[in-house]
């Protein structure tokens, strides 16, 4: 067998290093124990990429069976394929799936909005009154996330899931702002993810691909 | 055995009929053949639909097995139980949950923007100055998909999947707009999925609701 590979970018601005959705793919592989390779790429664009990547974006992954793009799907074959973060048992193998979409799906949305509106649409006539607009949708959708989590250590109790993993980066999404200091339950699940050892590990060697390209 | 039960609202605004969540459930349901049972109600916003649903929306699923919430998760389990629409083969199926996945995370953030700009922020200063840089990156994504499907039947090929009936659903959400007006190929996909008898009757039963409401 031969190691699944993800393409990913071999440079990007220093406001976007740690928020490129490679990440997701490498905390799965190293959550599963899956040794991997990289293929850097310096344009998404490309006719040749899209073939694997129609919107043009990274990451794409494949191995000796698929190849696929969209990272909570990303996700979802490295955990199964790996026999791990993906429950056994139906009905919490179906939750843990709920809670990875509805972080791609329910969550995601707003924290993009605000990345949008204060990043993306910075220089554009109404970013700044839209400001507290979007902040309002993004905080009352926190405020529903830290209830539903309550003082559960994951999502669905004791095990951590696919669901916590996306949940867990979707939420990074909104590092360096300060839109988790209402919630400090979910602040403290944010960190107890990004804690493990295996983010950890993926969040390192993501970087590390920008230290190397700045330094050569 | 139980039929399944969904969740769903007993009465909308005339403008959000045919745009409600529960029609894709309704879908895969029709689509599977399988029967199904109806729970209406007034307002997703209790302390007790939120045990089912944290973010105080609609529809939930419930089988004799799981009880859960997020569109995407409750058409997948409709169609894994019902054994269609998620093909067998392992490469297959990964790239049907890969455009179901796409259309949630990919495509919807995009057209539910334009919806946001348009609709729920129509009497803010920004609406109208707004609107041509959110239908910009609509039609973007709109290129690039139409562009992934080429002329296929389907994303996939011969084969309609979960992964087309959530992408025709979240491209239903521009119906009424011109969006899909420059992409002829993507309007008739659309179409297609929207011809297919277990939609029709999805969507008969789903503004059926509604009807009897205002009739009541």
């Amino acid at each position: 067998m031969n190691n699944p590979r993800i393409t990913t970018f071999a440079w990007v601005p220093v406001f976007a290093r740690g928020f490129v959705r490679d990440i997701r793919a490498r905390w799965a592989l190293e959550e599963v124990g899956q040794a991997y390779d990289v293929d850097l790429i310096s344009d998404a664009k490309t006719p040749e990429h899209r073939l694997h990547q129609p919107f043009g974006q990274v990451p794409t992954y494949r191995d000796d069976e698929i190849d696929i793009f969209e990272s909570g799907a990303i996700v979802l074959r490295i955990a199964e394929r790996g026999g791990v973060l993906v429950p056994r048992d139906p009905a919490a193998r179906l939750r843990a799936i709920q809670w990875l979409i509805a972080a791609l799906n329910s969550v995601e949305l707003y924290v993009m909005a605000l990345a949008i509106n204060d990043v993306f649409e910075a220089d554009r006539a109404w970013s700044k009154d839209r400001h507290s607009k979007v902040v309002e949708d993004l905080q009352g959708r926190l405020g529903d996330l830290a209830a539903a989590i309550g003082d559960k250590t994951w999502l669905d109790g004791d095990d951590f899931t696919v669901g916590d993993l996306m949940m867990v980066s979707v939420l990074g999404g909104l590092r360096g702002t300060p839109q988790l200091d209402p919630h400090p339950t979910l602040a403290a699940y944010v960190a107890r993810g990004e804690s493990r050892p295996a983010h950890r590990k993926a969040m390192a060697d993501h970087m590390a691909v920008f230290d190397d390209a700045d330094a050569a």
